[in-house]
């Protein structure tokens, strides 16, 4: 976009999965960059221009050329600062396992947790979405199985593309009456092993403030 | 997997664009594979062991180890036979944009195809699909603009990553009783341009082909 600044900027949303991924990315990269919190109520112009097919965050602004999509702006990360420490495995079927289960957790547990806080309470879609849920959860833990993370034994790409959601789970048992950490406790201790990172750290909020926004979502937008 | 057969497979099914997709890079790319045809509605024990997460095809088999996801096996194949024509651009922007654009394709133009043949006909949500179909179509003509193809002036990565979906314009169509040529004319020149190529006349198949299969899909799971 000709006249924007130079420099990197993330547009974001603080309680985004897909833009705290960006964040922990940015961090691990050790890249400076300016955070433009965007009011998705009322989205900016330089949101509507930066990305006007998805009009959605998190857009990455290189020298003011957009990057949308969040797995894109992870690989663009890799390609376009290779001075960087890599997010991607170096082997080709690794990065292709980390693909398909990066991609595992935006449309599984994700599309999941927005069904639940969506429908109506107590029926029976919101309960075939707790199932569903449950039921992503403990295939990411069994692709866990009994490394210390899902990248292997060092902290990696998959990791901090599916760390973000685990903010969210307080909010997913208390709509789902669940407990993540009886279905999965393999899966809890990765999170807390996760959050004591400081990339992880300072990207992600307590879990009573996510639930407190999805508190928001689901009086403004869910199924009355 | 332990003990299967060296060399490359694809497991596919004739009229997947996503297994389409894979034939067409992997001809661009010249690699000699075996494409083994899968029997969806009985899935083989090869499949299920594959591809346990998702159980669909496409899966592209290196030396019996699995790479599952039509989109991972692009980049899996750029990345493992880096000797072989580069299907993705070389520039990490051009390499957002074309990610970008791929997974709108499959994003909105597949889930709007299927809501054409799964939704009741005659119905506001059929009717609703049918306008959401055209406006994809047209945001992807937009993105097309004046070029030869989508991903410039010559034949890339964008563009066999959405051609498989024309072979099914003609079924959108019908479903939706508009025509693409008249709302996208640029589109359909593009198609046209696409299908010249060898790897694509290969990999696709009559759209009166394709319609007719879409008829079995709606008969069998479509509402009624």
């Amino acid at each position: 976009m000709a006249g924007e600044k130079k420099g990197l900027h993330l547009l974001d949303f603080w309680v985004s999965p897909f833009g705290q991924r960006c964040r922990i990315a940015l961090a691990e990269k050790n890249l400076a960059y300016e955070p433009l919190e965007q009011d998705l109520s009322n989205k900016s112009d330089l949101l509507l221009r930066a990305n006007p097919v998805h009009k959605k965050i998190p857009v990455f602004l290189h020298d003011g050329r957009p990057i949308c999509e969040s797995l894109a702006i992870l690989h663009y990360l890799d390609e376009a600062f290779p001075e960087t420490p890599a997010l991607l495995p170096s082997d080709a079927h690794a990065r292709a396992h980390a693909r398909l289960w990066a991609d595992y957790a935006d449309r599984k547990v994700f599309e999941c947790g927005t069904r639940l806080w969506r429908l109506k309470e107590g029926g029976e879609p919101q309960a075939q979405a707790r199932r569903e849920m449950v039921e992503a959860l403990r295939t990411l833990e069994a692709e866990l199985g009994d490394k210390a993370y899902l990248a292997g034994e060092a902290f990696g790409f998959l990791d901090l593309a599916v760390v973000p959601f685990t903010a969210w789970f307080l909010a997913y048992e208390r709509l789902g009456e669940f407990s993540v950490e009886e279905v999965c406790p393999r899966l809890v201790a990765w999170a807390r092993r996760c959050g004591e990172r400081e990339s992880v750290a300072r990207s992600l909020h307590p879990p009573e403030k996510v639930y407190e926004f999805v508190g928001y979502l689901k009086n403004k937008y869910g199924d009355k």
